[in-house]
C-alpha cells in the first residue's frame, strides 16, 4: 500500500481564437457570442495546469519526472497552441468551435496518450483569463 | 453521452464586517474572536470563486454563457455585499454571524437559486484573504 | 504647498495580433518576428496600469475620483480593444505595427487626452504576458 | 563609493473605512462619493509597500536587516491599522479623510521615524485592491 | 444536519533541498535527477496550503479558529521547515529523499495529529514553484 | 526625437544561499544573521526583473527582440544560478556574501555586458520572496 500523490505542472500559451458557428450567419454569431465573435478574432493568455496523479517511486521519491512531463507536454501539445489561431492552426480542434470547454476536451485526449504507465491524467484547469476557468475531469454525462 | 466541464468564473466585492455574537457580551466577544470582533469592525476584499458544471452544448461550445452567468450573478448577489457592511446591509445574512463560513453557505442558496436547467452549482470558493480560503460543496453532515 | 500622490489603476483587455511588417514578404517577416508573426496571428490577455498624479482634493481626499476615471478609459480606450483584433479593427492604431512598444505610446495620447485639469499622466504599464511588461513615461529621445 | 540599492517589503492589513466628509450632508456624501460613501461603511485588504534605500554594509551584506525593518513596522504601524476601522481607531489619521491618499501620506511620517541613519525612506505603494494603487515619494508641489 | 465547509490557509518557508539517493553513486544521481541533484543544493520558497473541514459552530460560525489552526501549524511544523536544509535539518524527514511527494505525506502526518476533534484534514497542496504543484489527499492504492 | 520605451522581462531560478560572514565565527553570524545564517543553508524561488530602454525600431516595432533578450540572459546568467548554490557555485558571486543586496549588483555587470548597441539597461528587480524585494538602478552613492 503507497501513497497516491498529485503532481500538478502549470503551462502558458498565447494564442487567437473566435468563437463563432461556420453553420450560423454573421448576424446570428453575432446575437449568440457577442463580441467573442467579431470576424477578425481576439486572443488570450492561456494558463494549463494538468494534473497527474500516482504513488512515489521508493528509489527516486517521484510520482514523475516533472522535467520529462513537462518537455513532452510542450513538444506534442503547447508547441502546436502557442502563437497559433486555435480557429485555423490547431490539427487537434479541425472542425470543433474553439471555445474553452472543448479545447478543454480535446487536450484531455492528447495528455492522457503522453503519460507513462502507473501514472493517470486526473484533472485539467485552463484559464483563459485570470478570472474565467475550466476544469475538466474525464468525465461524461 | 457527452463530457461533463466545470466553468469557474472569479468576482470581487469590498465589504466591512465584526465577526461577534449578538448573544455574548463584549468581553466574552473579544475573548473568543480577538481583534476581528473591534467594535467598529474591519472589512476585506473578498474573492468570490463560483464553478458550475454541465456539457457543452453542441451549437456553441459552451455550458453556460459566462457573460450571462457573470451579469446574472453581478446583479442579483455582489451588487448586495459590495461596498457594505456585513452585519447590518445585507438581506441575505440577517441573523447570521457573518464568518466566511456562514457566508459562503449563504450564498450557496442565492447563487443555486440563478441557474438555468442543466447547469448545476458544484464549487464555491471564497477568499477572505489572500491566504485564508474557504469552500463549500453543498454538501450537509 | 500639497503631498504629490500617484493613482494607479488596472485595466483587463484580450486581443488579437500578428507583429509583421506589410513592407517586407512573408519569408522575411518569419525570419524576423518568428512564431509572433504566424499569418493568421495569435492573441494576448493585455493588463493596462494607468497611472495619474496630482494632490489630493482637501475636500475629497481624492486626487481624482477613480471611478471616473476608470469609466471614462473603459468607454474611450479598452471598449476599443478589448474583443479585438489590434491590426485591424483600432482606429487609433492605423498604420502601425501592433508591437506593445508602439501600442502603450499609441495608448498615451488617448489617455492623456482624457484627463481633468490639475492630474497628470505620469506612467503607463502594458503587461502582453505576465513575463513580459512594457513601460512608458512619456519621453522623447 | 558604494552602490545604492533598494529594498522592498510588503505588508498586509485588513480594515473598514468609509469615505466622506464630516462637514458635508449625508446626501452631498452620496453624491460625492457613492458607494465608498455608505454610512455603515465597508473594508478592504490592504498590502503596503515600503522601500528604503542605502548602500550594503560591507560586513552583512545588508542595506538593513529586513527582518528588525519589519516587525518595527509591524510594532509601530501595522498593529494601528489592522482589523480596525480607518475613520475611528487609528490616532493617526485623526481628523483626516480616511482616502488611500491621505492613509498614505501620512504612513509617509510614521514609517520614516522608525529608520536608522542611512537608510531612506523612497517610495510607499499601498493597493485598496489588486486593481487600484497609490505611491508616495515624499513629493510636495 | 449542519453545512460542511473546507476552511484553507495557506503557509510560506524558504528551504534548501538536494534531490538524491545516498544509495547511489553521484554519477547515477546527476543521469536520474539533473541539476535537482547539484551537490551544493538548491533550494524554493515552498507555499503549503492546509484544508480541513467540519461543521460551524453555532455559536462563533467558524469550523474552527484559523488563527489558533495557523498559529499551532506555524509553531510545530513550519517553524521546522523555515530557514532550513530538508535533507539535514528536519526530524521527521530523517531517512526520507526530499522530493515534495515525500514531503507532502510526512507533512500530513504532522498536520493531522494538531487538529481538534471534529475538524477533518482534507487536502494538502505544496508549490515547490509556482508552476510545479503537489497535492494529498491522505489516500492510499 | 523617438518615444523612450521601457522593456521588461522576468527570470526565475531557485537557489540555495547561507548568508554568513566568512571572516566571523559560527556564533557571531548565528547573531547577526539569526535563521538567514543556518549551517546548511536555506533557498529560494528568486524572480528577477530586467528592465531595458531605446526607441522602437521603425521596421519592426521592437525596442529589442525580447526573445533574442531572453535567451541571451538564461544562457549566459540565470543558468549559472538556477539549481546551484550562491555561496559555492557561482563564478561572478566569488568572495562576496550572497546577500540579495550583493546579488543584485552583481547582477548588473553580468546583464549589462549582454545588451546590443542602443539599448540601456535602467532597473534590476529581485523578489527574494514574494514579500522580500530589491531593485538596483546602477547608482553609486
Amino acid at each position: 500500500m503507497a501513497p497516491r500523490v498529485y503532481v500538478a505542472r502549470r503551462f502558458h500559451f498565447s494564442a487567437a481564437h473566435r468563437v463563432y458557428n461556420p453553420a450560423w450567419s454573421d448576424e446570428k454569431n453575432a446575437e449568440v457570442f457577442g463580441p467573442c465573435s467579431h470576424p477578425s478574432g481576439h486572443g488570450h493568455n492561456y494558463e494549463l495546469e494538468v494534473v497527474v496523479a500516482g504513488s512515489p517511486n521508493p528509489d527516486t521519491g517521484y510520482v514523475i519526472d516533472i522535467t520529462l512531463l513537462r518537455k513532452a507536454i510542450e513538444a506534442q501539445v503547447i508547441s502546436q497552441l502557442d502563437h497559433r489561431n486555435l480557429n485555423t492552426d490547431v490539427p487537434f480542434l479541425k472542425g470543433c468551435i474553439p471555445s474553452s470547454e472543448n479545447l478543454i476536451v480535446a487536450l484531455w485526449k492528447e495528455i492522457a496518450a503522453l503519460l507513462p504507465p502507473g501514472v493517470e491524467l486526473v484533472r485539467l484547469r485552463l484559464w483563459e483569463t485570470p478570472r474565467n476557468c475550466f476544469e475538466y475531469y474525464g468525465e461524461y454525462i
